[in-house]
């Protein structure tokens, strides 16, 4: 008889449970939920005061009703008895960190803190901490901490720490009051296990863990005396290694989700890294790019190497034993989207309405009949900041070249190669940095976007393979879930049997590759105009709009 | 009992014709007809033969057809009785050349010339010599002709040399028949008063005489040996001043017009030029702007000085005994209808419809509401490319600053401002040069678009007056004929009693000035880097693109 595991993959807006098979990671049934708070931007749920512009908080809650409806409706969906569950394993957006007491309740369920702000889980997207990273960056270069390089040189006012002096500087009672900071991604593993485990992933990628030790005593006072304990009080707690057991399903847990009490329950994660194990690159030089609204880089490596820019490296980062590597874009769909909903005039889209097509289809059919260049358009990709290699939120897109013969299937192909130059401007930064990166393995709901593809092949001038799964990110969870309940021995083990990968669905064309070249040529020209400080127009246009 | 003029515009499409009141400069009734062939773009109306790309004719009897049928119907909407008409003046665009026989038969009527492309009127926007244009230069600048600054340093491929010069190449039989190179500015005054008298304005500013000489034979040689006697053999004929008697209406335009025979025809003029009569901007220091699809800014003054990158000085070019200045902006108008045809969304469609607006007032509405600088954008207004200061039409748009909340009002309003930067380098040039810039006088359809308006007063820190009548060209032209026909001394006193502005209709906003100033440095940076060769990618993506 088959043996089974539960993987959950907690996004920006819901939970996705899927229900997976040990033996060859078929997925056997899924089902989703919505987050009923969402994502809290606005105003406070409780007592309807208004937030701060750039904050983005949830409620915790809201994911353990993920337990009590998707799992059950997936393990419904299946058909698989939950006797033959073996194990759960979950992935979360990260940093995603909330403030909670020694025994797992969240600050926002302490009675008298549910109205404060800062009691509740500070979302990846929360970005109101800027300033904080701001000093957390120029402290640690000016007194030459070592654990810097390993984030190319800076952190982002997205991660642990950044949000953490954000709460201590903001309300100090809510901060003392918190006796843990923890990821989302643990908090759930806790409440699934009864176990508190720090997972290796965030605790590297997200909290400045690196060679077995956080930031010290006397950087963290110079940041702010107050702030001198926040390693010692507020993260203490052991490391769990992606795959490992955190511990056994918990009776509550087993009658939320309807599985069986003592089950295995696999240490926390996170939504990009975990996908790494679908599309079974657990092994060194095979780039994962999960690419939706944002682009995420994932890729193990057996080099350990200072990248300018990238997101990270951190030891098992990914798959223990290998160096793994993070970077990204912050815009890439998005851009897509933004440009198809706001400047794309009535008239495509009422073809597009009687063909019966989306006007992402339409654009691309129009835009793929021309040849490499035929646009005359250069653009940058920084419609939401650039993440890697130049790590500035302040960056804004540019297109060049336009004309009046400039048509929106121009521009929308000019941006679709932005982000393709891009993610080429990542390869060839870890390239430089002594870092190999071969063939790409695309997972994400842009995978699916065959003209895309092409021009990243073509760009990239690499083959590309395409993740089999749609679900990437739950299907990881799950394979690290069989991990967890010693199906296999490893993760590379359990990646070879369950998951999977289309090889080479797309092929670089030597005559297209060259004539991206040279428009590449003209891209990291115009890349570090912008963004290396030569003009630095973009952050005085953003300081001129913050003072209108 | 009050006496009348009739000023005729040939403009790009259409003909106009209006009947203006001697005394005060009231239009009594005016009419337009539209050419029969339009602009020959694509084929020969006779042979149906496929024009080369970049062509642009026209058919000398379409401009009969304007005497023939807008005279009569304006006079007929006037009220006005013909034997109360004393003169008629005519303007043209320009330069729009044609080879005529030596009694003013064009060539294309000349039996066997028919089918020969290069036997009919090179329109003002045939943009085909520019290889030709480019050794005029080259030759010019090597041998150090003294005449080349007096044109900015650059002569135009639009112009009657660079014209000339590809005619001779590229058809050397229909070269050798043509007896006189003529605008169609003095081929249609040759046609109603039977003299033939080339203008001082095109001669000036499009045919290089200077100083009372047009380039010497040493020269013309040195382009094409075969050249060398283009000045004495086709543009030979004596230069008239403008608003001077051409000579008296024939019977046989008598009978095309329903107008007396003998009344005075003004001299030729050119549509941008004579509208600063109508500006009454005839004294020095005020500068016209005759607004629409592009803009050409045309200024008096007593001061003669080399300003880089103008269209051209000219001695009496616009009113006899003063330097006239021309400068100009290939694309205005054409860049907002561009992006309104093409980069404004269905939603802004649907709510312009729904409003009964038209969706430029829409998006100037939602751009009002704006502060300065409010959309972090910066644009360059080349789209249509640069005529001055940097006369470069290989140059092509840019937007800077764009991010996932940009919409359509921002990028609206951006190019608005872009193309106030771009009046306001001219502006700087000028004063840069010596040649002081007052007021400025805003002629053209744009001129009713107040918030457009409202940006160029703030931009240029310069109080706007608004041409009174919105037929500026074609009263302009009635103004000249009054002169001819003696009515006033000069074209200074016809101004003065029959044109017209309102004065003082938008003043420039202090804080919106400064504001302005700030986004104009920005300007004026991606200015010169993309326009002054410090990164030539325009050119390279031109390129490429010609390439694909």
């Amino acid at each position: 008889m088959s043996s089974y595991v539960i993987g959950v993959d907690y996004g920006t807006l819901s939970g996705r449970a899927v229900v997976v098979r040990v033996g060859d990671g078929a997925t056997m049934g899924e089902a989703v939920h919505e987050y009923a708070h969402g994502v809290v931007e606005r105003t406070l749920p409780t007592s309807g005061a208004r937030l701060p512009h750039d904050w983005a908080l949830q409620v915790p809650s809201d994911y353990l009703d993920v337990l009590r409806i998707a799992v059950p409706e997936a393990l419904a969906a299946s058909g698989v008895p939950a006797s033959s569950v073996v194990g759960i394993g979950t992935d979360f957006t990260a940093s995603t960190p909330m403030p909670v007491k020694a025994d797992g309740t969240p600050l926002c369920e302490v009675p008298g803190f549910a109205d404060r702000p800062h009691a509740y889980v500070k979302l990846w997207k929360h970005h109101s901490a800027q300033s904080h990273a701001d000093r957390i960056n120029a402290v640690a270069a000016e007194r030459g901490e070592p654990w810097l390089a390993r984030y190319g040189g800076r952190i982002s006012s997205e991660w642990e720490f950044a949000k953490g002096l954000q709460l201590l500087e903001e309300d100090p009672e809510a901060y003392a009051a918190t006796d843990i900071w923890i990821e989302a991604a643990d908090w759930i593993v806790w409440k699934l296990s009864g176990a508190y485990v720090r997972n290796a992933c965030t605790a590297g990628y997200k909290a400045v863990y690196q060679d077995g030790r956080y930031p010290d005593k006397d950087y963290l006072a110079a940041l702010n005396p107050e702030f001198t304990g926040f390693v010692e009080e507020k993260l203490a707690g052991p490391i769990g290694a992606l795959g490992a057991r955190a511990g056994g399903l918990t009776a509550e847990a087993a009658a939320w989700t309807g599985l069986p009490e003592g089950i295995a329950v696999c240490v926390g994660n996170v939504d990009a890294h975990v996908a790494a194990a679908t599309a079974q690159a657990t092994r060194p030089g095979r780039m994962v790019l999960i690419m939706g609204t944002s682009t995420c880089h994932i890729m193990n490596s057996d080099v350990l190497a200072e990248v300018p820019g990238m997101c990270g490296v951190v030891d098992g980062g990914i798959v223990a034993g290998l160096w793994g590597y993070e970077a990204g874009q912050s815009g890439v769909g998005d851009i897509f989207g933004w440009f198809v909903e706001h400047g794309v005039p009535a008239s495509a889209r009422d073809e597009a309405a009687e063909r019966g097509l989306d006007l992402h289809d339409l654009l691309s059919e129009r835009a793929a009949a021309q040849p490499v260049g035929g646009h005359g358009l250069i653009a940058l990709d920084w419609q939401s900041g650039n993440r890697s290699v130049l790590v500035d939120h302040e960056l804004s897109g540019v297109i060049v070249g336009l004309t009046l013969a400039t048509r929106p299937e121009d521009i929308y192909r000019a941006l679709l190669e932005a982000t393709a130059f891009g993610t080429r401007t990542i390869i060839e930064t870890f390239e430089a940095s002594g870092v190999p990166v071969g063939d790409l393995i695309i997972a994400g709901g842009l995978a699916k976007n065959a003209f895309l593809m092409q021009i990243y092949a073509d760009v990239t001038n690499r083959t590309l393979d395409v993740l089999a799964s749609a679900q990437g990110s739950a299907v990881g969870s799950a394979i690290h879930a069989a991990v967890a309940a010693g199906a296999y021995e490893d993760v590379h083990a359990a990646a070879d049997a369950m998951g999977g990968v289309q090889r080479a669905v797309y092929r670089p064309d030597p005559s297209r590759k060259a004539a991206y070249d040279e428009l590449y040529a003209e891209y990291v020209t115009l890349h570090d105009y912008f963004g290396r400080g030569v003009n630095d127009v973009m952050h005085r246009l953003r300081a001129i709009q913050r003072r209108a």
